[in-house]
């Protein structure tokens, strides 16, 4: 028997802090039980909850069900922050309450949401400054070992949640005006525009210069900026065997609808 | 029961890739099964295949027998370059047919090639820009579910492979003229010069200035160059508490037999 | 049944060699078993022993019972260097005798210190420069398959292992002079003053000018020094959303008694 725990944070691989997040979940469990740890990404930048959101939105469907996720980008780290647990159909989130779980909020509105009573998880000697380790892998660890909600948990009402706006693509006279969400170690845009969201034919212009919409980077001639939907059905921009964000950085990206 | 899969990948570690390609492994198997995931890396250079060729060289041997190996630097992905499964004697492969798997067909040559039929393993909505989770993430676990390969591969002949050339040694009047094969992390400069074929005692040569061979770093006093065969049994040159690849670049490398 | 075997070495992650050494593990294992390895950090700086002593020291003790430490940090490679199994009540450890298990030296002062016996580990064709794959790896694999430790390890005396100093803050007229131990990935500074060697209320000076004493990070305002009690009890230096070392590099550090 074995369990899958993802991990998501902004801890960097330099320091020992993820190490020791993975060995707490493993110390504290009730019985022995060998855990498959998924690293989604350590390199989230410091405290940026946006790009921990998507990071966790791109990859979590794609994870056998019963995978828990601990998300730690926690710039609120010791404050008031709330610490908390969100269960979805499929799945089981843990992480502070500052946003990093709009996403998941957005496409699961039957989730339950639980906050993580402190004092009920915490054992001294504890850090308030390394919640990760003291507080929050010790709540996976109380669920990986079945111990029942309700005796380190408290539901509380979704209202109360932080909430980040990610907003849509805006509508201009002729098609839409893109935003950029993510962009990837490749150097690729990714923009907020769906492929779901439009029916029609469309141009794509880069700073009012067009470019062309193909199926692969594969398709790409060397040096060409490209249009694609990517591996998230979102609109990317990206240019063979270079990073498109490192030359066009924060470039304006339209859509014209054809027709 | 568990097995072990080796990932070897451009992906960085910035983003959710790697983590996607290992959750989609897990849920796409038929039954549960404890993976042990092992990265070789995730750090190839972007599309940088012949570093990655080299990377899957010098690690493969060391793992246990039944290891897949997962090797994902495809420049071509969505286009209609193959992908690939390569089965030799005590491993599996599976990559895309770019020539990252050449140094595999030399060191096996009794190795079986197959392709896989795209339609029997990927499974609506899925991405053409990301095979890794799409198309190769799935094939592994139909290797591991013991999926007969006739259900979704195809043998393909051998000659067909894409092969990357890595040149020996040229030979000179003297001795030998060395081609840097890899870099490592430590700036140490890795030659194609294999120390099985030389015979008599050498000199070598760096820049046309002589220095020492030694066994091992620790041999090395601080600042000076030093000559030596690797882990792989190559001929390394390197500096101690520095990088000789930062400081010599590409030097001119040369061996003098002396005799 | 599975293990758990903790890797920490200066290795980067740019190459084969983590990825090598695991599967090494796995290979010489006995019997198979699943072994749950768990990555400290591979991005020590290269050679940089005391770092790793640091990491070492801050991570392990959240480990669980029985966890074998394997430590590669290790310029000497190759040399007269002894390679060492150190055995405290609850932990292995396993690497070369240059001072970086001075740490674990000093909590753990029953411990047992062991000498790898080269010839019973290394197997022909092994490498002068690589004993994390031909010589520890191996060592570990020894201990994972029980095989009794006198078959390949002879008890060496503790006097003469190799330890790195670690002083204490320094004591001044009015309170202490503080000592950088470590700078971690968030640009924190820890200092060498633990929290249960003081005892009076206290300020903290940073290049003579008085910074605050707070509880969390998430205390501080944007751009504002602060001092706090890190996660290992250890003083240390920050600012909200930034970098403290970037900014102030090795500064100064007193802390003032108040009586």
């Amino acid at each position: 028997m074995f369990k899958v725990v993802a991990l998501l944070t902004d801890f960097g691989i330099e320091d020992h802090y993820a190490g020791v997040v993975k060995a707490r979940i493993l110390r504290e469990l009730k019985e022995p039980l060998n855990i498959n740890f998924i690293d989604i990404t350590h390199k989230i930048p410091p405290q940026d909850v946006r790009k921990g959101a998507l990071s966790l939105y791109f990859s979590y469907k794609y994870f056998p069900e019963g995978t828990i996720f601990l998300v730690i980008v926690d710039p609120g780290v010791g404050t008031e922050r709330k610490a908390l647990v969100i269960k979805t159909e499929k799945f089981i989130f843990v992480g502070p309450d500052n946003g990093v779980f709009s996403l998941i909020y957005a496409e699961n509105p039957e989730f339950l949401s639980f906050e993580i009573i402190e004092n009920k998880v915490l054992k001294p000697p504890y850090s308030h400054t390394f919640h990760g380790r003291d507080l929050f892998a010790s709540a996976v660890a109380y669920i990986l070992s079945e111990i029942p909600f309700e005796e380190f948990l408290k539901p509380i009402p979704k209202e109360n949640l932080k909430k980040l706006d990610f907003p849509f693509p805006e509508k201009t006279k002729k098609g839409y005006k893109l935003s950029i969400w993510y962009v990837d170690h490749f150097g690729n845009i990714i923009t907020n525009l769906h492929k779901d969201i439009i029916k029609s034919p469309f141009r794509v212009l880069i700073n009012k210069r067009e470019i062309p919409l193909v199926k692969s980077y594969g398709y790409a001639k060397k040096g060409e900026f490209i249009a694609l939907f990517g591996s998230e059905g979102l609109l990317e921009i990206a240019i063979r065997e270079g990073s498109a964000f490192e030359i066009l950085a924060n470039p304006e990206i339209e859509i014209i609808l054809e027709s």
